[in-house]
C-alpha cells in the first residue's frame, strides 16, 4: 500500500484517500496553478495507524523520508539547513472539511542552527527568531501536549517587561531569549529537550495530526455533522510561503462568486505583509480582494485569471486560500466554497444560464434542508442577538412580540392589534385560538412532535418547545430564564430556526423566494419521481401549500375542525347525548358545518387527490380536563352541565390515550360518527362537482389493525358515500384506503391491502408504538441523554427509523403491493418534509410524500435528490 | 368423485369425509354390530353445493338413487311403499359435534299411501298417523321452511278440541284430522302440495341439510368452537327403528366409563316404550342403565358386550345412543364420550394402567385448559346461581366474603378475621395489601390484564373484572347491579371461571389435585421440549410454583418489592431527593430490603434459573394522586412534603405511561437505580452461595429499543456485579439478558442478540404496542364488539396474536439465533399460560414458557400437547 502521494501524483477525485484539501492542491498543481510544492500522508496510513493501537504503521516513515527527499530536492533547500533551511506546514486535511477540529503545525524544520539559515537567507533576524518562537510554541502544545497557556503567559512576561504594547514591540535578541525560554518550558514539561532534529519534528507531527483525529471537538463536530468515524484525516507536508515577509508580501481568502448573495463576482479580503491566521482571526481590518489590485497589479491579475481557472475547471464557485512572498503569488488551498441558502439557488440557476453545469447538477447543489431558511423570517444575521435561553428548533421562523401565558389572553391582545407570544408549558387543543392569534409559541415542555410543534408547523408559525430553562409561573404569569424575569407583556424575540429566546426586539428579515428559488424547484420538478402532497387542514392552507407546489393533500385532519368554540360545544352535545336521536341531531349540526370545511378544501385544491382523514383523536380530548373541574367541585361547586361534563370526561378519560379508544376504534363503536364525516365531505364533492369542479376524494381510515376491521369500516363508507351519490344523483369517484400507523397494520398489510385502496404511512404514530416512545413524554425527558449517548442514531421523529420504523414499511409496502397491484402508497408523517426520510421513501417505491405546506419545496428538492442518488441516509453531502 | 357411501364402506377415519356421525355408523357396522342399515352423503358433496351456489351437484341424486335402491333390496321394503313400507332418518353429521345446531328430519318416505302400509306392517294405526303428523310437522319447518308455530298451533287446537291434555289424548282418527290440517297448513304457505314422493322428499331433505351447515345458529357455534367454515356436513340416510312400538321396545344412552367422575363402570339413561328425543328432553324420568337388565336382560347383556367392543376399538370411552326396537337391540349412534377434567384424568391414567394406552395418548386425553378448574374452589355444580351480574374471568376460582371497597377496610375487617372480597372500580399497586387480605377481587373497570387481572391471577385468587354492569359508589361505600343494591359488609359470592357475581353465600368446592392429576402430568414431563418457568414476585409464590412443577423462575418483578409502605416512603424519598447524597442514601436502604427479597427467593428456587426484571414502571407509580392531591391544595391546603410529593407527581405525570419513561429508559437517566438493585440481587446470590446454595441468576434488561442501550446498560449491569463478586471474593456465574417488548427490540432483534444472552418476550406489551391496544383502555371499551364483529380473531391478551405479534417473535427468534446462536429464548407475558400460545411458543422454538404459579401444570401440559402435534392453533381437538 502507498502511503505517500506528491502533489503532483494526486487528483480532486482522491478526496477520501488524501482529504479534501491534499485532493484539492494536487488538482491545482496539475493545472499548473502556483502551488507551494508538498506531499500527502493518505488517510489509510491514518487508519493504520489506529487499527494499530496508535503506531505509525511500518514503512510510511520511509516512505515519508522519500518524498521529503525529491521535495528538498526540488525546492533546491533541506530542512535544518543552516544556511538557507526548507520549512515546511503539517497540516491535518479530512475527506470533509472539519474546520479548526484537527491540528496545524507551521514553520517545522527549524531549530536552533536552521533558525540561523533563515535569518541569513531572508536577512531579516527578528523574522527567523519570531518564527523559531511560533514554531516552538505550535509545537510544543499541538504535538508535545504542553499547556497552551506557559508559553503565552512567558510571552505576556517578557512584553511587560520590555514595557512594550504586544509582541510586535519584541526585538530579535528578545525573542531569541523568549526561544530559549519556550525551551525550557518544553523541558520541565515533557522532561526531554525541544527536539532539534527534523526528523524528529516531522514524524511527531505527523503522528499529532493522526491523532488530533480523536481528539474531543474533532468526534464531537463529527457527530453534528455526521461524518463517519472510521474515515481518518490525511497528512499535508507542504513548503512553508510567507506573506508576512514585509510589504511585498501578502495574504488572503477569495471566492469566485459572492458567497452570501451568489452574485457572479469575486469576491475576499486582503492583507498586505499577514499571515492566513490574521485573515480569519480578524485582528487587523482586511481589504477587499479589488484594493489588492493597487498594491499587486500583477498578482491580482493572475489571482483573478487563476480562479477563472478553477471555477471553470470545477464547475462551481470556489473557495481560495492564496499568499503572495515577496511579489510572487501562491495559491495554498482551493475547494467549492460554502454559500448561504439563497447564494446556492443563485449560483446553481445561474450556473445553468452560463452553460457552466447541468440543471440536473443545478439541482443537487442546493440542499433540501437549506430551503427552510428561506421561506420564514429569520433574525436579521447583522443583528446581536443576546438569547436568555435556548429550546428545541420546532418549527423554524423568527417572531417579536409580547408575552401572553393563556390563549384567551394572547387571543383578546391580538385582537386589540398588539403582537404577541403565547408561551406555555404546552399546547392542547384548547389552545388552538391562542395559537392561531399569536405570532409565535414558546413552551416549556414538549418535543418535536409535540401538540404546539405540529401546529406550528402546520400553520408555518415560529415556535420552540421544550425551552427547560425558562421557568413558567401560569399564576404570577411571568416565566424565569436564569436571572432574567419575563412578565406578561413583555417584549420578547424568538427564532424557531435557532431555538433562542432574546429580551426585546431582535429585527427580523423576511427573504422573499427568488426567481432562482422557483427556477432551480422547476428544475428538481423535472428529475423526481416521488409526487409531493401536503398536510392540511384548511382551505387557507391548501392554498398556500399549492402555490408552494404541492400536487395534492395527503393528509386533512378533521379533528381541528371540531374545535372552534361554537363547534366543540356541539362535539361535546354529541359525546354527552344518552339517547340516539339527541346524538343524531348533533351529528347532523356538524355535518353541515363539516360539509363547508370540505368545499373550501376541494376548491382549493381542485383537480388534485385530497385524502381526508375521519376523526382520529380519542373523545376526551373535546372535554374538559377532569383535574380542573374536580378541584372546582371541591371548592366552588359543579353546575348540572359541568357535573355532566366531568361524569363524561371521567368515562372516556384513558390511561395510554395513545394507545385507546380513538381513530376507527371510534368508527366501531359511533359509527354515525363516521357516517356524518363522510356525508359530509361527499356532499361537499357533489356541490363542487356541481359548480363545474373536479374533486378527488381519498377518503382514509385511522389506526386500523386488521384486514376484517377495515373490510367493515370501508362497508359503511361505501354506504355512506352511495347514499349521497344516490341522493344527489350525482357520480362521485373517489378512493377508500387507510393509515398504516399500527406495527400490527404493516405487519398484516397482505391483509389490509385486500382491502384498502391505498396506504398512508403514518409515522408519526408508528414510530410510536415502535419504539414506545410517548412524543409527549419521551421527547423532553430522555431523547437528549439517548442521542448524547449514541443509544439510537438519530431522533426517530425527525428521521424515519429505518432499522425499525423503516422496515415495517418496507415489509407493508412489500404485501401491501403484493395483496394489490396497484395500491397506492404515501406518507404523512413528520417524516413527509425530512430530505433523509425522503430519500428512503423514494427507495421503498411509495408514491408520494405529504407534509406540511411551508416544507413542500423542500420535499420537491430533496425528491429529486432521491430520484438523482443524492442525499441519501448517511450522506453527508 | 364419489359423493355417497353405504355404511358398509366407510370408516372411522374419514370424519371429515362422512362427518362424524357417518363414520362411527360405518366404523360400528364394520365391526358386525347391529346398525339400522343406512348411507352417507359425503361433505364433499355438501362443500360442491355451496360452492355452486347452493345447487345439487350433478350425479350425486343418482348415487342417491343407487344407494336407496340397495338400501331398499337389503331391507326388503321400500320407501312410500304401501303395503310394508321403508322409512328412514336424514340427518346431518359434521366433522365435528354440533349438537342441535343443524337439522334432521325423520320418518321420512311416509306420504298418504305409505302411511296405510305403516298402520298395516305395525298393526298400529294410531302410531303411523302420529308418525306421518311428526313427519310433516318436522320436514314442514324444516325442509320447507313454514314456521313452526303454524303446526304446533294447529296440533293444540286439536288438543283443545278433543278436550285432552296433550297429544297422547288424541285418537287414531284425530291424528289423521290433523295430518289433513298440516297438509293444509303446507299448501296455504308454500303454495304447493306437501310432496308425495318418496324421491322428491329424500332430494328435498338433503338440500335442507346442506343449507343448514350455513344457518345462523350453526354459524355462531361454529365461530364459539372455531371450528373452520370450510368443512361442510355429511348427510346420513338411515333406516328408522322405533323405541316407541311398546313395551317390548325402549331407548337409551350409555357411557362406557362414568364420564364424570371416570371411574371404569358403564354408566347411562334408559326409557321402555320411549324416542331417543325422550331419553335427552328429560320429560320422562329415565332409569339407570343397571335397571335395564331387569327389562330386557338379552338387549342389555348385548349392549354390555358391544360396549366393550367399541371400548376396547376406540380405546377410549365411547357415548352411545340405543334403541330396542320389539325386542331387538339397534347401536345408533356412538363416539368418544365428553367428560370432565377429573374424569379425563382418571380415565387417562386407568387407561394406560390397564394397558389400553400408552402415555402419550394418556396425555393427549387431556386438554390442558381442563386442569385450570382443578386447580381452583369453585361454585358447586349443584348449586343454583343467580347471578346479579357478570364480568370478565380475570383469574380462576370462587370465593365468597364480605364486600369492602378499600384496601385499608379490607385489611382491617380481614385481620379481624372476617372472609372479605375487595370490589374496586379498578386496582392500582396501592391496593396490593387489600388484594392480599381479600378472598376475591371484583373490579367494574379493566380488562384480563390489567392490574387487578394480573395480580390476582399470580397470586391464584379469583378475580372477575371489567365487571361493567356493577355501578360502584365508592363515597357511599356500595354498588349496584340492575335493581340489586351491596352494601359495605354484605356477602357477595364470585366466581372467576364463570364471571358470575350473586347475593349471599353459595356453597364452593375445592376440588383436590389427585393422583391421577400427578401421573398425567408426569407422563407429559416426559414428552415436552418446552422448559415451564414461572412469573413469581415473593418466596412464597416461586415455593408455590415450585410444588406445581415449574423450573424456574422467567420473570420476577422487582417493583412490587418497592410497594410495601415501609418502602414506597424510601423510593419517594430517592425520587423527591435534589441531590445525589440523598439519593444514594434511599437507594441504599432500599437495597438492604431488595436483598433480603432477593435471598428467599433464590432460596425457594435453589438450583433453578431465576430471571430478575430490573425495575419496570414510571417513577409516577410510587408517587400519590396529583388529582386528590390538587384537590386538597384548593381545600384544605397541603403540607409542605406534600407539596413536594404534589410537584414530584407532576414532574413524572405522563400522557401515555405505557410509552413513557420506564424500564430501562430509568435506567439510563438513573443509573443509581439500576445498580442498587443489580448490587442487591448479587449480594443475595453471594449470601445463598457462602450458606451452600446453588443460586442462578438471570438480569433481565426490560423495554430495550436497539442495540447500543442495551450495551450500556449491560455494561454498567456487569460493573455493578462484578464490584460485589470483587467485594465478597465469592463467584457468582449470572446471564444479563433482555425483554423483548417493544417492536423496534424485535425487528432490530440481530444488534440487541449480538448482546443479550437470553430474550424474554414479555408478550404483554408487545402486544399493547403492536396493536396500539392500552390494555387498560381497550379492553373494557372495544374488545366486546371487536371480537362480536370479528375484526380480530381473538382477544390478543388472551391468546398470542400470531398474524402480527407472533410474526414479531418469530423474526426476534430468527434474528436473535442469527447473532448468537446458542441465545436462551422464553416467554413471560400472560400467552405463557394459553395453551394455543404455548403450541406457538414451541413451534418458533423457544426454550421456555413462564407463566403464573397456577398455571404451570396447564403449560406442563399443553407444552407436551405441542411436541406431540397436538393442540396447536385452529386445532377444535
Amino acid at each position: 500500500m502507498k502511503y505517500v502521494y506528491a502533489f503532483r501524483e494526486g487528483n480532486r477525485d482522491q478526496k477520501y484517500l488524501l482529504g479534501g484539501k491534499g485532493a484539492n492542491l494536487a488538482e491545482m498543481t496539475s493545472l499548473g496553478l502556483p502551488v507551494p510544492p508538498g506531499f500527502t500522508i493518505t488517510t489509510d496510513a491514518c487508519k493504520a495507524y489506529m487499527a494499530a493501537g496508535n503506531k505509525i504503521p511500518d514503512g510510511l516513515m520511509d516512505e515519508v523520508a522519500t518524498a521529503r527527499a525529491a521535495l528538498e530536492e526540488e525546492m533546491g533547500k533541506r530542512l535544518g539547513d543552516e544556511a538557507d533551511p526548507l520549512l515546511v506546514s503539517v497540516r491535518s486535511g479530512a475527506a470533509f472539511s472539519m474546520p479548526g477540529m484537527m491540528d496545524t503545525v507551521l514553520n517545522l524544520g527549524l531549530n536552533d542552527t536552521s533558525v540561523k539559515g533563515l535569518a541569513k537567507q531572508t536577512g531579516n533576524e527578528r523574522f527567523a527568531q519570531d518564527s523559531y518562537r511560533r514554531f516552538i510554541q505550535m509545537f510544543g502544545k499541538v504535538v508535545l501536549e504542553v499547556k497552551g497557556a506557559l508559553f503565552e503567559d512567558a510571552l505576556h512576561e517578557a512584553v511587560s517587561a520590555k514595557g512594550a504594547a504586544s509582541d510586535t514591540g519584541l526585538s530579535a535578541d528578545d525573542l531569541a531569549a523568549v526561544v530559549e525560554t519556550f525551551k525550557g518550558i518544553v523541558q520541565r514539561e515533557t522532561g526531554a529537550e525541544f527536539p532539534q532534529s527534523p526528523d524528529d519534528q516531522l514524524a511527531a507531527a505527523i503522528e499529532a495530526v493522526f491523532r488530533s483525529w480523536n481528539g474531543k471537538r474533532a468526534q464531537e463536530y463529527r457527530q453534528l455533522e455526521k461524518i463517519p468515524d472510521d474515515l481518518g484525516t490525511a497528512v499535508n507536508v507542504q513548503t512553508m510561503v510567507f506573506g508576512n515577509k514585509g510589504e511585498d508580501s501578502g495574504t488572503g481568502v477569495a471566492f469566485t462568486r459572492d458567497p452570501a448573495t451568489g452574485e457572479s463576482v469575486p469576491y475576499g479580503d486582503f492583507l498586505t505583509n499577514a499571515q492566513g491566521e490574521d485573515v480569519v482571526a480578524g485582528i487587523r481590518n482586511t481589504e477587499p480582494l479589488g484594493a489588492m489590485a493597487n498594491h499587486f497589479p500583477e498578482c491580482h491579475a493572475q489571482l483573478t485569471e487563476n480562479m477563472k481557472v478553477l471555477e471553470n475547471h470545477y464547475r462551481d464557485m470556489c473557495d481560495i486560500e492564496f499568499t503572495i512572498e515577496q511579489g510572487k503569488l501562491y495559491m495554498l488551498q482551493t475547494r467549492v466554497g460554502k454559500r448561504t441558502a439563497a447564494a446556492a439557488l443563485r449560483m446553481a440557476a445561474e450556473m445553468v444560464e452560463e452553460g457552466l453545469i447541468e440543471p440536473k447538477e443545478a439541482v443537487l447543489r442546493v440542499q433540501p434542508a437549506q430551503l427552510d431558511q428561506l421561506l420564514h423570517p429569520q433574525f436579521d444575521p447583522k443583528a446581536d442577538v443576546a438569547a436568555i435561553a435556548t429550546g428545541l428548533k420546532a418549527s423554524p421562523g423568527a417572531a417579536v412580540g409580547a408575552v401572553y401565558f393563556t390563549a384567551d389572553d394572547a387571543e383578546d391582545h391580538a385582537q386589540a392589534g398588539e403582537k404577541v407570544i403565547l408561551v406555555r408549558p404546552e399546547t392542547s387543543p384548547d389552545d388552538l385560538h391562542g395559537m392561531i392569534a399569536a405570532e409565535g409559541i414558546l413552551t416549556s415542555r414538549g418535543g418535536l412532535v409535540s401538540h404546539a410543534a405540529v401546529v406550528a408547523r402546520g400553520m408555518g408559525k415560529p415556535a420552540i418547545c421544550g425551552a427547560e430553562e425558562i421557568k413558567i409561573d401560569l399564576k404570577g404569569k411571568q416565566f424565569k430564564a436564569g436571572d432574567a424575569l419575563v412578565k406578561e407583556g413583555d417584549i420578547i424575540s424568538i427564532s424557531g430556526t435557532t431555538g433562542q429566546i432574546a429580551l426585546g426586539e431582535v429585527p427580523v428579515v423576511t427573504p422573499e423566494p427568488t426567481v432562482h428559488f422557483t427556477t432551480i424547484l422547476s428544475y428538481a420538478d423535472q428529475f423526481r419521481r416521488l409526487k409531493v402532497r401536503t398536510n392540511a387542514d384548511t382551505p387557507e392552507d391548501s392554498a398556500r401549500a399549492r402555490e408552494f407546489g404541492a400536487e395534492g393533500i395527503g393528509l386533512c385532519r378533521t379533528e381541528h375542525m371540531f374545535l372552534g368554540e361554537d363547534r366543540v360545544a356541539i362535539v361535546r352535545r354529541m359525546i354527552l347525548s344518552d339517547n340516539p336521536a339527541d346524538e343524531k341531531a348533533a351529528l347532523d349540526e356538524l355535518e353541515v358545518l363539516q360539509k363547508t370545511d370540505f368545499v373550501g378544501i376541494l376548491e382549493a385544491m381542485d383537480g388534485l387527490p385530497v385524502t381526508v382523514r375521519l376523526l382520529d383523536p380519542p373523545l376526551h380530548e373535546f372535554l374538559p380536563d377532569t383535574e380542573e373541574l374536580a378541584i372546582k367541585q371541591a371548592t366552588d361547586g359543579l353546575s348540572a352541565e359541568e357535573e355532566a361534563l366531568l361524569r363524561a370526561a371521567r368515562a372516556w378519560e384513558e390511561v395510554n390515550p395513545m394507545l385507546g379508544t380513538r381513530g376507527c376504534r371510534l368508527g366501531v363503536i359511533k359509527p354515525g360518527l363516521y357516517t356524518m364525516q363522510v356525508r359530509a365531505l361527499m356532499e361537499a364533492a357533489v356541490e363542487r362537482k356541481q359548480a363545474g369542479g373536479d374533486p378527488r376524494v381519498e377518503i382514509m381510515i385511522p389506526l386500523v389493525v386488521s384486514g376484517p376491521e377495515l373490510e367493515l369500516l370501508t362497508k359503511w363508507t361505501r354506504e355512506a358515500a352511495q347514499a349521497v351519490i344516490d341522493e344527489s344523483g350525482v357520480d362521485v369517484d373517489y378512493l377508500v384506503g387507510t393509515m398504516i400507523e399500527t406495527p400490527r397494520a404493516a405487519i398484516d398489510a397482505a391483509s389490509i391491502g385486500r382491502v384498502a385502496e391505498f396506504f398512508s404511512f403514518g409515522t408519526n404514530d408508528l414510530t410510536q408504538m415502535t419504539f414506545g416512545f410517548s412524543r409527549d413524554d419521551v421527547e423532553g425527558r430522555i431523547m437528549t441523554p439517548y442521542l448524547e449517548k449514541k443509544l439510537i442514531p438519530a431522533n426517530p421523529f425527525e428521521t424515519l427509523d429505518q432499522a425499525g420504523v423503516g422496515e415495517l414499511v418496507r415489509w407493508a409496502c412489500e404485501k401491501g403491493r403484493g395483496a394489490r397491484e396497484n395500491l397506492k402508497l404515501g406518507i404523512c408523517g413528520e417524516h413527509g418534509g425530512d430530505p433523509a426520510s425522503v430519500h428512503f421513501c423514494h427507495e421503498v417505491g411509495l408514491d408520494y410524500v405529504s407534509c406540511s405546506p411551508f416544507r413542500v419545496p423542500l420535499a420537491r428538492l430533496a425528491a429529486a435528490h432521491a430520484a438523482l442518488g443524492a442525499g441519501g441516509p448517511g450522506s453527508t453531502a
